[in-house]
């Protein structure tokens, strides 16, 4: 059974199911029966010792590289093995266990002996998140404040690491909001209580009621169209994409994925949300597809916030590391989330007690037709006018990944010209705390963030996005340059000018050379393949194009910043070690930093003509404003991947444009 | 009449056109009948000394502001004056005429005593570039490299300013190509070969022949489909943008568009192209439009080249004081260069003679759909699971213009959240020249440049483009402010934390203040309105958002980072001076930088809670590569206007969703 299930789009008249193939591609995700599988030998080999063993984190074990492509290139010569990663917390111990899904057998049984602690799962966070509701304090801390404790919700939130020298136990705080009128209850902390729970145990192991804030009015919170009140406005207007004949443009075969002229696989992963892999665009002059990406995905999200104080300092989070962005996916909703010409198709994770658990639409593709242009030229200087326009379009996959008040919105988007973008767009909700003001006026102390409404501050934080980017530039031996701009004096004999600026290329040799802060020179950043050229010479070449970057502001001794090192440089480039998955490290909760992608770099490997892999940290800087509350209008970043020298020419000079579609007898119904 | 004319767009199928109103706005562009009337008015005035008058610039001489906000409250209440501002040249002198169309009279004239040349027109650059074909040494040099005098093409190039003490003529440098056998003769450089032609005699003064080098190959080169061979690919689908019912989702009245929120009004300047002026949003909780910018426009694009020797160190373009993007505006393409939903306006300007030239489909006018989200959650913490999500949508008004062989996609994007973005797309033919090597490995001397394929080196360059932003947030005078992110140590004894960030904001009190070059610190930066707060007491502002930025790497002293010194600062803030309207000065042509923006900011006049002018510069460093052979795919830049506490909550929280349109009934021809 295939894990991504394609359902038809609204608009599917007449596309059927391509999932003709059954065949199983080595970096399918796993499927329903293969978690039931794993869970059925992991419990099995672990009855004896059980004592309430949770599978805090099922994936697929990759294939060694070598394998996976040697299988791509001739299926039938490697039977490459379908193994499990899992990592389960027992006795207080943390497991990493291989599962071999042929033999039905452990291959790789270790007790995690190092710090950090695996992902949380759903189920012990909604336990934890019920405990205050039993807990006699606690009641008592809502009853003083004249609270309706029915409309009290709780979540959870990740502790962080500040200091302590061996924590044992996996740990979580706990803090909690007030629904009451609204469904946006992020808006309406209860402010000075916080919880911290034994995730081990399950219970409580320390409780604050600290101090007392007036709970943010519910009035202007729900973000809900049914709850609004007039004045209602703006009115968009019914325009929409249509696909012709119900064809979506692009082929789905198992979770390959072929549009145009490129070909991936679709993974999904419970930690990292969507993987893209083996991504490959067809050249149409060598008529061959050419390998651009191994494998790609985001690595982890840090979203550090910027107020010291009890009940906010530890907000430190990673995001996949900790609570896993395949996880947090949320159902798209189709004409809204995507497009109408999407099609959406479902993930499966495994959940705290090793069973299958499904997110409907958890990603969706579609072709986007933005009405932009791929290139364009007018030639005026001939006696008669040339004009040639080619009109872009874009294959896009996106998850929405809702953790806890933000949802993020992740896109990657394939061009025919090569590029490949990966987007970002932050949305939800403001994590804000209640403070006793209801005038910008009356603050008279830090509050650590924006004033956005009365009793309401959203607190100062970022957002960095680490991207795993395993790019096999034409093969698997890449080397990273970096181009640098540089100032020459002109001579002065020979010219007018007094200056221009000239390239300087310098290839990475070692993990050391490749650490760099994007912006601090005018420099291109490529990653080539140096036992290839283009016909007259050039290097042929991928080309990073940054987007939005931010530097971290933490001080390099903070606790989280050790953590997050990750986010000291934007461009990391390491040799392909399949262990090295994860920026923040494999265990990050609770993590001290001695496991990630800085400490992993130290040992400064050699990087040229080798199979590297790039990382790379795109960030924002978040300073709230009114028009987030109570729900944000999307903010965007991201990057570009471009081929440069790639092709011999212009990939897309000899495009076959669309036929214009023209649809006279269209009703149209509202 | 008006100038900007409405045709229908091919899926047009019941949207009459909305020029409804013949009242004319103050700021509306110079329309045919007025230019035909300045032409007589300037001709008459003329007639005893016009040796040969030409019109270099002819564009609206925009009212006193006060004067248009005065007539946009009460139309009736004041007459704002319709005038015209005329640069001319005559008897080798450049004029400045100030036309009153009501009165039919000049109102103003004057001699031009500084330095710099107006505009280009384009005959004279016609003239020019017809000159070498009757020119003996220019054909012998042609005969000698074999090449068919009947397949050369030549094209004009301005001649820059490098340190000439008073140039005395307008200059034009000569280049020519060879087309046989390509539309793309811009990759085909007759090299070596450079003339001189002074425009006020229209006479060749400079002849070189210096080098000589074969022509690259013809094979290759042309862009235009019907001249590719086999293979052909890859295949583009036809999934298309539907306009319910024609209606293209915006109004137009003269020239003034509304659209859901959103009202402006679109100009149009044979000098910067587009002009946005009025550009208001309706909040529905204040009931009325809310002014964010008077006036916007690309006021200067500055292209300098990296080649020192002799046939490239002059190339060091104005397109916008030179050439001119709106005489270099060409008609848009429908279905590619707009989708199927765009509405097209034609636009006129005046010809060297004064008579009115059309350029049809100058501009387009479309609702983007392109898939993106506007804003959601997912409320996964309640009972029952709340999901609430918006689709974004914009309007675009696009023109594109051709200066020679580049053409840029020049953007203005309105959404209903309040954000402006700007954006250009760089697409056309790259700047090449000829050289000996058909290998890289061959080159034994600097190029300057990327080689792209055999004889050909596309050169290294910029792109500069200065947008004037008269932002007016929420009323006419305001303050611009630069928000610090800066690093804080905390205290140690109440919190775990070493280290957060604050802000700090400073408010720039003069002209020196605001010179910003951004990314060199983490900054936000606002304009605000210091009379006027939220209701809970933020300064009511719009955030400027850096997209793409690039610093100049020519050295201060070089004579086109003298002229072009508008690009040492990315942020520029002026007090609003009715005069100060193009970054790099009035006349640009040979002009030697004594009259540019940087020139205006010396005086450090006081810009704090005034009328204020937002000068912005993106950049692009470009690096050629083989995949922009023959054309170039789009390169995009840009930024963005977004509000940032000029609401008090969210403006599309009530947004009225579009229904969702579905077309069971049509039928797709192909």
């Amino acid at each position: 059974m295939a894990p991504l299930v394609l359902i038809f789009s609204i608009f599917l008249l007449s596309f059927s199911s391509s999932i003709s193939s059954q065949k199983v591609h080595p970096l399918d995700p796993l499927t329903p029966s293969e978690f039931t599988l794993i869970q059925t030998i992991v419990q099995k080999a672990y009855s004896g010792s059980n004592h309430n063993l949770t599978f805090q984190y099922v994936g697929l074990e990759e294939p060694e590289k070598a394998t996976v492509l040697q299988w791509q290139s001739k299926p039938h010569s490697v039977k490459p093995p379908r193994r499990a990663l899992v990592h389960a917390r027992s006795n207080l111990q943390t497991l990493e266990i291989i599962v071999d899904l042929s033999t039905r057998s452990i291959v790789s049984k270790q007790v995690h002996v190092g710090q950090g602690f695996p992902m949380f799962t759903e189920d012990e966070q909604v336990a934890a998140s019920e405990l205050p509701f039993s807990y006699g304090p606690f009641i008592e801390s809502i009853k003083k404040r004249n609270l309706n404790i029915s409309q009290v919700v709780c979540t959870t939130l990740s502790v962080g690491w500040f200091g302590e020298v061996t924590p044992k136990r996996s740990e979580i705080k706990v803090q909690c909001f007030y629904t009451n009128g609204t469904a946006n209850y992020y808006l309406r902390s209860v402010e000075g209580i916080t919880l911290t729970v034994d995730l081990d145990d399950m219970k409580i192991v320390q409780y604050q009621d600290r101090i007392r804030v007036p709970v943010p009015k519910a009035e202007g919170t729900d973000f809900r169209f049914s709850k609004q009140k007039p004045p209602f406005g703006p009115r968009l207007k019914g325009t929409g994409v249509v696909p012709p004949n119900g064809d979506p443009g692009f082929k789905v075969d198992g979770h390959v994925i072929s549009w145009v002229n490129w070909a991936f696989h679709l993974g999904f992963d419970v930690r990292v949300g969507p993987v893209i892999s083996l991504a490959s665009i067809y050249d149409i002059e060598k008529h061959k597809y050419r390998r651009v990406l191994y494998r790609a995905y985001i690595s982890e999200l840090f979203v550090p916030y910027m107020d010291p104080t009890e009940e906010m300092y530890f907000k430190t989070y990673f995001d996949c590391g900790e609570f896993g962005f395949g996880q947090s996916a949320v159902s798209l909703e189709p004409l809204t989330d995507c497009p109408a010409n999407a099609v959406f198709f479902d993930a499966y994770y495994a959940g705290q007690d090793g069973s299958p658990v499904k997110t409907t639409n958890a990603i969706c593709v579609f072709e986007q037709h933005a009405g932009n242009i791929m290139w364009r030229h007018t030639e005026t200087g001939l006696p008669k006018e040339v004009r040639e326009v080619r009109q872009d379009v874009s294959l896009v996959v996106r998850m929405v990944s809702t953790v806890g008040n933000y949802d993020y919105i992740l896109d990657w988007e394939f061009k025919p010209s090569g590029s490949i973008k990966a987007g970002v767009g932050l949305t939800g909700v403001l994590a804000t705390k209640a403070v006793p003001y209801t005038h910008i006026d009356q603050i008279n102390r830090d509050v650590y963030g924006a004033f956005l409404a009365e009793n309401t501050v959203a607190t100062h934080h970022d957002h960095f996005l680490n991207y795993y980017l395993d790019l096999d530039v034409d093969g698997q031996d890449n080397s990273f340059v970096r181009t640098d701009l540089v100032t020459r004096r002109a001579s002065g004999n020979n010219t007018p000018r007094k200056s221009y600026w000239d390239i300087v290329r310098e290839t990475a040799k070692t993990e050391s050379d490749a650490k760099i802060k994007v912006g601090l020179r005018p420099s291109e950043y490529t990653v080539i393949n140096p036992n290839k050229k283009t016909k007259v010479g050039n290097d042929i070449s991928y080309r990073l194009m940054p987007g939005s970057v931010a530097s971290p502001l933490l001080t390099s001794d903070d606790y989280p910043q050790i953590r997050a090192a990750f986010t000291n440089y934007n461009v990391w480039v390491t040799p392909y070690n399949k262990s090295e998955k994860w920026a923040g490290g494999k265990f990050v909760g609770r993590s001290r930093g001695d496991d990630n992608l800085e400490i992993w770099t130290l040992r400064n490997r050699k990087i040229e003509n080798k199979d590297i892999v790039l990382w790379y940290t795109i960030g924002f800087h978040h300073v709230p404003c009114q028009e987030e509350y109570p729900v944000m209008p999307t903010l965007s970043g991201g990057f570009e991947l471009r081929p440069a020298n790639f092709f011999e020419s212009n990939p897309v000079l000899k495009v076959i444009p669309a036929m214009h579609v023209s649809w006279p007898n269209c009703t149209t119904h509202h």
